[in-house]
């Protein structure tokens, strides 16, 4: 265990903050409730911004760039946008050294800038549909900060479509929540479950809000989205040494620590690793060799156990003279000796064979974490354990059912499963009819 | 010429901004001084981006990203900064519905903060050299706006290294400057000039400021630099009807125009343009096929030239016949026939050596427009010309010259080119002794 970081079963919250700042994924900023993504964490956020952007484009959207101020007269056009978002912003009285006429508020989204943009590019309908992406800073405020997962300030991306009819509308909203889908568990190795927000949780002045939900280690529910894909990705695999990445999100694939002593061994240990590194060149597998000398091969192990990087290769002088390599895998830490003229090939073959083993562990611990329940004992008891998690039970359709089923479990209805099939039941709390059963749970 | 707008040589000023409009580079945003990027223009600028992000890259550059706002005290830290900085600002007063205690500043560049984190991240000489680079958005309050090339808002990318020496430190400085240089001449095909600024237009707090000079079509000089790139590209060799691209930063490099009339033809013609359409896929060669029916080739012709494609192939009944099609340069406007079964090759072939003549024309309209000047009258009705151009002129070095130069002309010394031979002269204005010469120019 990393020197300092508490297990996540003592106290995840503490464990997840210290995993980011110590992995050097992100710090705090010295602005309140803003932080600073380090390197090796903006690597791994071009990754994801990258595959999505790329799966965005084979959908047919194309990417622009709106403003960031909004002015206030706009943000006051809904009634509902403004009640949501304005006690959120940040607003801009001055500029340029004097008061400014009318305040800017700093966008919590462009919607409404985009919107007011479609009205005058839209003539007709040969101008449509309008599939546009914006990845952009947006800005809510936040007292109390939690590092990729809320945050004053935070990078998102924003689609903004507009078509001829509203069937076309609502398949191109489940056509881009199947990439979110697909996005999260293709490359991020988290399973998600798709679904409509209820009445109260659906986003403010919308007709429906769909949502990917996915299941945290400690048995909470996280609403996947580009703004927390950073924080669910750290969340949902990682131990208590550190991070653990799926190797299609991770910056560097494999590091080779050399282990020496003396300068005759040095230089053939260093040889034969630096052989190795060169044959990774143009592959595809980012490949690192790790030749400090200020620091011991321990040291290192543990360092890069904490970033997260899949696959260890460990090579010293008894393994140069068997002809083999030790191949260390990050999540299961199986430890294997592989001929150095089969590293390559393994290595290649066990990248994605690790991409797999993730999504499948993740499967797995959401299915041992998810129950039916009928009873309202029942589910406060479950809401009440160490690890909640989901629970499938049915539900009467009620706002103030809902906003009771909260206030007495701090449990939240997640969402309408798009899969579900008709089941009449009893609504879990109330016992009123209920037409099929939705996901509740703890959330971050 | 597209209709409506002005031919360069009656009114530059109104042709640039009509031509960025019109070809949907951009448009004005309800905000004061800010724009929205349209699609065109931001998969132009991803272009842009793309490119230098993997020269940096490969310098060894890593990406990180800091946040939007500055504390007031960080301002103010530096007053060479603030003095500069301070009345450009966007200032946020209030933010989660009450006045903030301290003001907070939109960043008009991140540095104060990037090395605020430096100091926290460097613990010894082993933490160097730091090469950070930054994508970002930055404010600076303008009232007169000019898309892309002065907007309160804009994109750009920032680059901060910290080194254990200085020369360390000049060295990556000037190696930088040459992937700027590099990237105007390689990707924009637009030549520059590379130099340091003089004292007093240097950057506010530099020893030494660095810069690229490039010349547009009035003979004005620009400095080149990410946030300029666009307005810059697009100056450079765009004519009365466009857009005029160069291949590698075009997002589309052919349109492919089917000519014809009655159904037979359509789907003969449309059927031989589709395939040739589809023999590009993969190749990194983007082609479009421009099938619509509401509007003639005409039509089309105009609306693609406005945009700037690079090459346009024409199809109809009569090429089908006779096994070819007509293929039509952007630049030079040149139109000949190509036989159908070699068109890919030659358009493959075409498409660098457009890009190698855009640099070539532009470099000649340099030379044509540079000149050497020794005395101060020829100077004067050198900068009253339509098209101005570069000087070439001995200068003193004294500050004082240099700001009656100013006044006295509105040209100003553009840089001291960093290949410059000694010369030992006279001051262009003062007549007093000179050690070389300086580029001395209007600019935007």
């Amino acid at each position: 265990m990393a020197k300092g970081i508490p297990k996540r079963s003592e106290d995840y919250s503490k464990w997840y903050t210290e995993i980011v700042q110590r992995a050097e994924l992100a710090d705090y900023a010295p602005v309140k409730g803003c932080m600073v993504i380090r390197p090796y964490g903006y690597a791994i956020w071009e990754r994801i911004r990258d595959a999505l952007d790329a799966m965005f484009k084979e959908t047919g959207h194309v990417n622009a760039y709106f403003p960031l101020f909004i002015p206030e007269s706009f943000m006051k056009r809904e009634a509902e946008h403004v009640e949501d978002f304005a006690p959120q912003c940040a607003v801009v009285t001055h500029g340029g050294g004097q008061p400014l006429e009318e305040a800017l508020y700093v966008r919590p989204t462009s919607e409404t800038v985009i919107w007011s943009m479609y009205g005058k590019w839209i003539q007709s309908w040969r101008d449509l549909p309008i599939l546009i992406n914006q990845w952009a800073n947006v800005v809510r405020w936040e007292m109390r900060t939690r590092l990729f997962l809320r945050t004053t300030e935070f990078l998102w991306q924003e689609g903004h479509t507009a078509h001829a009819t509203e069937p076309e509308a609502v398949e191109e909203t489940l056509r881009m929540l199947e990439v979110y889908r697909r996005f999260a568990e293709d490359f991020m190795a988290v399973p998600v479950i798709t679904g409509v927000k209820t009445e109260s949780e659906k986003f403010a002045g919308a007709v429906r809000t769909y949502c990917i939900e996915a299941m945290m280690q400690d048995g909470r529910a996280l609403q996947a989205g580009t703004s927390h894909y950073l924080g669910a990705l750290i969340m949902a695999h990682s131990d208590d040494d550190g991070l653990v990445l799926p190797p299609k999100l991770a910056p560097l694939h494999v590091v080779i620590i050399p282990i020496f002593k003396g300068d005759a061994e040095r230089a053939a240990v260093l040889e034969k690793a630096a052989a190795l590194r060169n044959a990774f060149q143009g592959s595809g597998v980012t490949v690192r060799l790790d030749d400090r000398d200020n620091v011991s091969p321990g040291w290192k192990f543990n360092e890069w156990e904490l970033k997260g990087v899949p696959l260890r290769v460990e090579i010293g002088p008894r393994d140069l003279a068997a002809g083999r390599a030790v191949l260390v895998r990050r999540d299961t830490r199986e430890k294997r000796p592989v001929a150095l003229d089969a590293l390559k090939d393994d290595i290649t073959r066990t990248l994605p064979e690790m991409q797999q083993a993730l999504l499948a562990r993740a499967l797995q611990f959401r299915a041992e974490n998810t129950r039916p329940v009928e009873d309202y004992a029942s589910f406060k008891a479950q809401m009440e354990r160490d690890i909640p998690g989901f629970v499938n039970a049915p539900w009467c359709g009620e706002a103030g059912c809902e906003a009771a089923l909260q206030e007495e479990t701090k449990a939240t209805i997640r969402c309408i499963p798009l899969e579900r099939s008709a089941e009449p039941g009893a609504c879990v709390r109330c016992g009123k009819p209920s037409e099929g059963r939705v996901v509740m749970a703890k959330s971050y």
